[in-house]
């Protein structure tokens, strides 16, 4: 053949990365999970968090983050209690700004209420029940997966994941507010 | 005349809003203060605000949360303490992801202890001061404007002005790094 070895390779390399473009993390849709996702559910775990991601609408580009998100402290070592630190942060101030832009008069105790309310360890447990929290965080043998302890700090560690991922406590605010508002519509819809 | 009397107004109207175009509250650059800056600095205290905006670099499009943010509640009832449950959450969002942005693996405590750190009542205070605050937050008689609740609370509140103003944590986070990053540099000049 006339082309020389090393230029056909890099011309099948050009045609295929033409072909199979890397989704952007931000511009995962709800339906159309990256090919990272299916070639990385290689276990039940991977496979947890792979439909854990569709369900919150965002798609990471550092998977050990969110996989470190749902590990629990007796579990490993490399855990999510520091994730969770910054969670709690990027809540309270997402249900801050929340009740403040609703009511720009609001007094501050009504502002300390509602972020209380909002991001406080009941409702933070009732969100990470209601997005299947239980069934996926990494515990060890004597510690409880729906303990609420558990399930509020893997959801904090979540939201804390994606600040760290995107680089921005907004982007957790609207994953925050997703699953806050996917538990208020299920609790609704048990309601019924 | 054959143009009729309504069309010249218009005209004239539409030359006039041509030729001073109303600058966009974020487009508002250090050097070029808005005409809403001049127009509104009619009292000492409107003169210290405009200049405060300068010094922050962020224009507000309703400026009313400034006043609210350097108003003290001996002041008025109308003060900043429920912007400041707002800006102390910001600050502490933006500064556990710092910490977190520079090092993935630090532990927990290493965030908590930065969050402090950056966002506690000893840094808020030094940053307040550096900026002048002392010389522009309202206070009642009794109050002393240079103590450092005073001081830190203002500075919150100002942080949590520019999310509400701005309607998100992380333009908040820019106006507390840029303060924060004011105070040490100035410490690092006293110090030469």
């Amino acid at each position: 053949m006339a082309t020389p070895p090393l230029a056909a390779v890099l011309l099948v390399l050009l045609v295929v990365c033409a072909a199979f473009p890397s989704s952007h993390p931000l511009a995962l849709g709800l339906e159309s999970p990256p090919a990272a996702e299916a070639a990385a559910a290689s276990s039940p775990f991977d496979a947890a968090l792979a439909a854990l991601e569709k369900r919150i609408g965002y798609g990471f580009r550092s998977p050990g983050l969110l996989r470190r998100s749902m590990t629990h402290a007796s579990y490993s070592r490399e855990n999510g209690r520091a994730l969770a630190v910054l969670g709690l942060a990027c809540a309270q101030s997402a249900a801050a700004l929340r009740v403040l832009a609703a009511d720009r008069d609001a007094a501050a105790s009504a502002v300390s209420r509602g972020t209380r309310d909002a991001a406080g360890e009941a409702a933070c447990a009732a969100a990470g029940q209601r997005v299947g929290i239980p069934s996926i965080v990494r515990v060890a043998g004597g510690t409880k997966a729906s303990a609420a302890p558990v399930v509020c700090g893997a959801l904090r560690a979540l939201v804390g994941a994606v600040a760290l991922d995107n680089g921005t406590a907004d982007a957790a605010g609207e994953v925050f507010w997703r699953l806050h508002d996917l538990a208020a519509a299920e609790s609704a819809t048990a309601a019924m």
